[in-house]
């Protein structure tokens, strides 16, 4: 399998000349990531694509080849899989689609016996293929452009559905999540959900896995195969046609024939897999995994500068069944003695509008170190004239200390948008809302309390 | 009540010469407002404040006053409000805190007497105060380079929390979102929902109310007043504490107890109050009703050039109860006639990553006469390479039909937001996560199908 994310040398069959083609701008994309090794353009009606020399067939390359990428039309596909076959390659992502997916069950058997015949390992067809960002692969037909690619880190993501996985890359991207790699698999003809999951569970790159299906191809495996990565890493699914209309949907998507939800989501948590009801949830859910770490129970202390937003965080903290008790008696006196009256210290801690960036570090010492309290959820509105901002110094140094997982909320305009930016580039999580902070916290403090 | 939002003369009780301090804030942020009557800064040490004429007690001023902002501390505040009522200020707003959100309920009672004895109304204490855009009106003293104030429009928001106020129109604003009237009424201690949402009920310039309240003082006068008013232009509230420990810290907040949400969901309901449940679904219920229109059924049709997407989608309006027909046997016909064989023409309609903005000008032209949908779901996800962007002049022209309601669901990084402010700024109600266009789509119809 890691021939497919670190080869030594790349064929595109299909490359174009054709801006809009998938095969120019694969080539395009893989030149722009910044890959080291060998490509090869195939088009037998071109000589030379982006000043790279173009071969006929890829029989004609002398060079040894580690992963070939079939972009061509779905009629000449099976013919092109065939040559890597005899070409002894044995990686392959087939863009092409136009099989199982639209009906055409008979070219989806003969992609098997040709994989079969050749011993040849494929991702696809009907998929964007993969990107690993660490060594500059991408064969996502997706220009720069339209679609930014994130920066190197923890995350990985498997996709059945290219389009979903590739907006879901797009608005990580920009929200500063960090992605090892990346895979849109399509219809799963033989490489599916189990193998990619149990290659991530072994990659080392890799610390958080995301998927999204609409289907499990080999459940059983896909669960066994789960319930041993989940020991080292955590596993986040979102099914797509949990309902009988999505399932129609899907039916038409993938042909994949969706089953009962509740059945899926018993076997799934089961596993230890995690499950998100909704692609906000999966966001939430990778950002919290991939930045914070194992809190030591379920308490969780609020320290808030807007009264209502401490409200609206506890009812949610409450539904998510965390525990909130109060600060011990002497955390409780000693923050007395440093605050104004006007101060509220229980929990939710009130700073009130008044709030200065100072006392936050007060209080943030104070909880850190209280044996009331296994995380901390942070409420900071920036509106307020007197917070100034070292505000964020003082909590990236906080969070430093490693002591307890903490979350930040924090709405607003540009204004809060720059110091959220800050922070999350320092490893800690933010969230807008009260309701998904809290819920991130939530699957934070299940996952790592049952492992 | 106008005169609170349109006075013609304004005093500032403890305008400052402190750039940090409250009384500051408001003179400055109501001459950048561009407020057009006239302002008279108090404060017996000063007798210039940012070049205006300083006044030692409102009781110099010669000239008559429609609106005293309060904003001393709580010790003169009391004498600050018995001076505006022999000055014969009929309305008034505090900002003062200190009264009985900290226990303080014989100051609170005092200030209900002085404003019986001279016949006051007013808004406080412990709050923001109020914006009306559409006048310059602004007494928040929260500083514009930290909260951007949103451009004039048709939403008028109510909040009892002034911190969970401000951030929502922080947001709002930076979301293109238009705002009518903005009132942070604190304690309520005089002037409540109920009779905010009366006025704004009669407010041309309104025509949708959100409120944030942890509780209703006036419960069945706000149910009687509600019932009426949502006749006219929809409400919409999100309640904070509605768990044991959201109302345990609502206590320490504004002294509010916060009673059973069940019994609180079910009176708003039968008055056709919109509850949220969270910020986020107020954000959404608020802009599809700012932007959208009755819509004739519950019928939905998804068009989508994201399969994952169009069965995500499905499932939700599944969840929302809202209904997906396929669309006539003529519609189909016509459709298949015009499109490839890959492009599936059912519901959802899925244009595939192949799709051209042409292609959703035809479904969308067949969609709008079809029979057999009320609403129109459009997925478009920009990040495929054959999408040319004129998709948004296409989604502007069918909206300015007026056919049946259109939302839409974008999902990315800087490229898919710039179209996606251009569609809005076109009052085309966008989302980034399917569930949640499928919540605001079910909002809007229940609304509309109900009055």
């Amino acid at each position: 399998m890691d021939k497919f994310f670190n080869p030594k040398a790349i064929a595109i069959i299909g490359a174009s000349r054709d801006h809009h083609k998938v095969g120019f701008v694969i080539l395009k994309n893989l030149r722009d990531a910044g890959y080291k090794g060998k490509i090869f353009p195939i088009n037998p009606k071109a000589k030379v694509v982006l000043n790279e020399r173009c071969y006929p067939s890829i029989l004609e390359v002398k060079e040894s080849i580690d992963l070939a990428v079939i972009a061509v039309p779905a009629a000449i596909a099976l013919n092109a899989l065939e040559e890597c076959g005899k070409k002894k390659i044995k990686q392959v992502v087939m863009i092409t689609a136009g099989f199982g997916e639209i009906g055409n069950h008979k070219a989806e058997e003969q992609l098997k016996k040709i994989c079969a015949k050749y011993k040849i390992r494929l991702i696809g067809p009907n998929c964007l293929g993969l990107l690993n960002n660490h060594a500059g692969v991408d064969t996502l037909f997706l220009p720069a452009s339209r679609l930014v690619r994130p920066k190197d880190g923890k995350i990985s993501f498997i996709t059945q559905s290219g389009a979903t996985g590739s907006t879901v890359l797009d608005l990580m991207a920009k929200e500063n999540y960090g992605f090892a790699k990346f895979v849109s698999y399509g219809n799963a003809t033989d490489i599916n959900e189990a193998d990619l999951i149990e290659y991530l569970g072994n990659d080392p790159l890799t610390e958080v896995i995301c998927i999204y299906a609409e289907s499990i191809k080999e459940g059983k495996r896909f669960l066994r195969v789960a319930h041993q990565v989940v020991k080292k890493k955590p596993v986040i699914i979102l099914k797509g046609g949990t309902t009988s209309a999505g399932a129609k949907a899907a039916l038409s998507h993938t042909a994949s024939l969706a089953g009962s939800f509740e059945v899926f989501k018993g076997a799934m948590k089961q596993a230890g897999v995690i499950v998100a009801e909704t692609l906000e949830d999966l966001f939430n859910y990778a950002k919290i995994l991939e930045k914070s770490f194992a809190p030591k129970g379920k308490k969780v202390q609020i320290i808030t500068n807007g009264g209502g937003f401490g409200i609206l965080a506890a009812d949610y903290l409450y539904k998510m069944n965390l525990i909130m008790e109060e600060p011990t008696q002497e955390t409780i006196k000693k923050l007395k003695k440093q605050f104004p009256s006007t101060y509220i210290v229980k929990n939710p801690i009130d700073l009130t509008g008044s709030a200065h960036a100072e006392d936050y570090e007060k209080a943030l010492d104070a909880c850190l170190k209280d044996k009331n309290s296994d995380m901390i959820l942070l409420i900071i509105l920036y509106q307020t004239p007197e917070l100034d901002t070292n505000i964020v110094d003082i909590v990236i140094h906080a969070n430093k200390l490693k002591k307890k997982p903490m979350a930040v909320i924090s709405m607003g305009g540009d204004f809060t948008q720059k110091y959220k930016n800050i922070l999350e580039k320092h490893q800690i999580p933010c969230f807008t809302y009260p309701n998904n902070a809290a819920a991130a916290l939530k699957v934070l403090a299940e996952y790592y309390l049952k492992v």
